[in-house]
């Protein structure tokens, strides 16, 4: 028997073959997209959902004239095996030429750099509308799946597009799933679609203005084919409504489907029996002290943002926080308003958000929550300068965060004081409080933390020295602390503890026998942490030197080649540092 | 016949009012209404159109027992008016005691400052989950106007209010206008069911999961009170949905219900025959700019986010721009990813925004817009320190914009730099930009502007000195040229023009014979431009003063008061200057 996907190059190599060629081309790419997904990690159950829609689609339509708009793009890899980039999943040493997001760098047939969720409609809106102001044709198709429609630009977009008087389609790729399982009134509507095969009256997209057409089942080619051929050159706002199985064509996805969204490399190749013992990390030890709090409190409240692995909150730990807990699904916005009223209101709501999602909820963050002054207790993970794609970094937070009045912007940089900060945030009822979680390796000292946090902005004076004044904050505690060992004389090392404040008292005591402070973050410096101690000594004799991240967005670059860019090797710290004092002494 | 307003003092001197009397009371409130908001200027219509249903509310349910949220909050005058803030109304001398918007600080009946729109949902969420966890009873009513459904935030709120399982009300007040009108898919659905009487099978609210009820006369005493006993103490999540005539009994009101939105002092006094004069200002020029670009460039195309009026884009230059012109409704987020994916296809998108609504797109700009380095032109208006509301504050545009990698951010100081960075944004195609448009009176020079806006970063030496460098950065640059005259020496005076970035050969070259730079900006300090200069100096000599404003929400402050407290003032920097330079020659 030939294979199939040998032959497919491009979208044109479709375009001859029979259905039952186009359904062996499947399986054959369903079988490069397991292989290469478990021996990279990456997202599983997304992209074998949508095998067959992704081959119908390219066969109907004709990218790049007909325009592709991925959402959150992680279902991106049929679209990728079919436009050229077949390699990036044949081929072992290709395996990480192409990144997981579309990506107009690589390929024609990828319109835009996206990572986070429910932009597709509105940018599909906007090449819609570019089409008509320059008088040409051709179809725009945003491809959204279900878990994205709870985001508010999605609906924002959809609101939009439906008033757009020509030709735009809407894909709602619908496996009833999120990450985690979806949670939402829309969900209903989706679900009574479903059940009605589409014919239902009560219908959420026709209620916005589309015209709408179901298809029973996603993953058939026929089906797919023939809905897109009815829709291809439709001149109004259309919805297509499909329902595929996530994860369809791996026994263990279809039948774990939070669980293979994304998966670590050899997650295919673990013995199922051998769980790996659980180890303590930072997401553990939150974890737990949530736990207890929900236990003897009944008016402590976990909410999550849609991606409730990322923090720990596994199946298992959800169901003991029962009631306790909500997963607001892919809606920040909504979380960081709700979490500020359900404080307003006397509980004590913990809202954990990743450092890169923080960014879709500074106006919540500024009017709902700071300008009332909520005490609601977040937790930002992932805050870090990262070897990430260029859409999920971590080095944005500090200035998104720290600029905005009334929040408190803690950095513990260990588990005593992590859990310390938590418990004071959780328990206080004066300030918004959210907490840099710690990145990487859990570090203990093993002594309880007994500051009082009530203190705002102070800092601690982890060693007392001379000449140079080491301000280390968070993740970055260590490399102070390498730093100070390195530089071969009794440097003064400081853990600020406070992001979004200095301690004037202590910078202005330091004047009398420091010639230099440095600082030293684990994000962008622009807007940053550092910039106000500069500020503070720009009027002193005090050299200040900031270390952190460059404004830029880096994509896949590792780690240690960014560490080396930014001078944040202890080596290039001290050589940084020696220059600035013996330019003094000269 | 007896004034029923004297004897309201609170709801409840509602509850033994007949129908009669109650209407009576509407009549009342209206007319104190008008009279204040003519005399003070502020929101007119949204006030008198929601008059009857805030008495219906007080009068069924138990405020502050049953908790009622307000969105924008600026149709919450009836409701000041009922909750012991009458004086604020009926007595000239206490007209400015009260603000605008709803205020914990005022009284028990206001839940949230709040002052942006789409965020009664989920605060109402967070309050109905507060009572349910700590077992209380009691209604959590919503108000939302129609024209906040449009906000993604609303949607994410009404999504996850849908599933709460027990009591909160969505009172939705549909006038079927926004500020200006109401655009956007959602509409249509408002209509049909205001057509049908809410009988219309497709039914928005109730494909989200909610219980639903119609009042066909939102400003009919009987029906509302009728309605509000149906639903209170209900169990479930339920939207009711009035119709109701925006400016309802003022004339001039009911029919230009966008110019009576909100109204400048004494706008009911004027003659309507004597128009002002057309006097030349940011807007008029910049729209005189986009009209002449339009006529020749079918690809240009201007986006409003709800506010036109605030950019001076009139009913009337609104028809002048054509198809070439949309008002996406209160979306933000879909405008700036709109407009990035027509700058992504080949049009030249022009997007106004105010600075205190660029905040609820911060995650559009940088992974939607900056991300895709899409060659949008942003105009970002009423970016200044002010004397407004805390919710309306335009100075913290800066941090949010000028942090993120890849925006270009243009400060220009008189109306010929406008025009030429104006038109620089729009026919390049490497950068977003965004343009602060300068707040205040219209500075003019009469010199066509040649600056090369191409090269970044570039700061221009307006006058050449020593000693003292003046960086004045936009709506400061007079500020400092007053600074330069009272020092009384030749400081050299510098126009940075970009806000995103510095000069370093520039900087540098200072270092010769410059002691001191000083920064003015028109905004918060915390994360903004200056501090980004003291970065650059921290390691050299050179003193570095920033002023600016300091991380703070105020509240209605009158300018100059700020000004003070921040040195804001010629006196108070030449002062500040003086003392530095002092210091250093101790």
């Amino acid at each position: 028997m030939s294979n199939i996907l040998d032959k497919v190059n491009s979208p044109l190599d479709l375009k001859n073959l029979s259905v039952d060629e186009m359904n062996m081309l499947a399986g054959e790419m369903r079988e490069v997209i397991i292989k290469k997904v478990n021996t990279t990690g990456g997202h599983m159950g997304p992209n074998l959902g949508i095998v067959e829609a992704t081959i119908a689609l390219h066969y109907v339509f004709n990218s790049p004239q007909d325009k592709i708009v991925f959402d959150v793009s992680h279902q991106c890899y049929p679209h990728k095996i079919l436009t050229g980039r077949k390699e990036g999943f044949t081929n072992l040493d290709k395996y990480y030429t192409y990144t997981g997001y579309t990506n107009p760098q690589e390929s024609e047939h990828d319109l835009f750099k996206v990572g986070h969720t429910s932009t597709s409609v509105s940018l599909a809106a906007g090449v819609a509308k570019a089409r008509d102001l320059k008088g040409e044709t051709g179809n725009v198709i945003a491809i959204i799946g279900d878990g994205s429609l709870s985001g508010g630009e999605a609906f924002e977009g959809l609101d939009n597009a439906a008033t757009l008087n020509s030709n735009i389609i809407i894909l709602v790729n619908d496996n009833d799933m999120s990450i985690a399982p979806n949670s939402g009134g829309l969900y209903g509507n989706l679900r009574l679609l479903r059940e009605t095969k589409g014919q239902a009256e009560c219908n959420f997209f026709k209620s916005m203005g589309f015209d709408y057409y179901y298809i029973e089942d996603g993953n058939n080619i026929e089906q797919l084919i023939s809905a897109f051929k009815k829709v291809k050159d439709i001149n109004h706002p259309t919805v297509v409504h499909m329902s595929t199985l996530k994860g369809k064509g791996l026994a263990a996805a279809e039948a774990n489907k939070e669980g293979f969204h994304w998966i670590l490399p050899g997650t295919l190749d673990k013995n199922n029996d051998s769980a790996p013992a659980a180890v303590e990390n930072y997401c553990t030890v939150t974890n737990d002290f949530i736990l207890n709090k929900i236990k003897s409190d009944k008016t402590v409240f976990a909410i999550s943002a849609a991606t409730p692995g990322a923090y720990g909150f596994t199946p298992e730990f959800r169901k003991q926080l029962g009631a306790q807990y909500m997963d607001v699904g892919i809606a920040e916005e909504h979380a960081v308003a709700f979490a500020s009223a359900l404080a307003k209101s006397g509980a004590k709501p913990i809202l954990p958000l990743m450092s890169s999602f923080v960014q879709r909820t500074y106006d919540q963050l500024s009017q709902d929550l700071a300008l009332n002054n909520s005490p609601v207790t977040m937790l930002i993970h992932w805050g870090a300068i990262s070897g990430a794609d260029a859409t999920h970094l971590g080095c944005f937070d500090i200035p998104l965060i720290s600029n905005i009045p009334n929040i408190v912007y803690l950095a513990p940089v260990n588990k005593e004081e992590h859990l310390k900060m938590l418990d004071w945030a959780l328990e206080q009822t004066e300030y918004p409080v959210a907490i840099r979680v710690p990145f990487g390796e859990l570090v203990s000292t093993g002594v309880e933390d007994t500051t009082d946090y009530s203190q705002i902005n102070k800092f601690k004076v982890e060693e007392e020295g001379s000449d140079v004044a080491i301000i280390a904050l968070g993740n970055f505690f260590k490399l102070g602390k390498q730093v100070k060992e390195k530089l071969g004389f009794n440097a003064t090392l400081i853990n600020p503890h406070f992001i979004t404040g200095i301690d004037e008292e202590l910078l202005e005591s330091l004047k009398s026998n420091h010639k230099l402070v440095i600082t030293l973050e684990d994000g962008v410096l622009d807007g940053g942490f550092g910039e106000k101690i500069a500020r503070f000594y720009g009027n002193s004799d005090m050299k200040v030197l900031n270390f952190g991240a460059k404004k830029e967005f880096t994509d896949l670059v590792p780690i240690n080649e960014l560490y080396e860019r930014y001078h944040l090797t202890p080596d290039l710290i001290v050589k940084d540092i020696q220059e600035c004092l013996s330019l003094q002494t000269v």
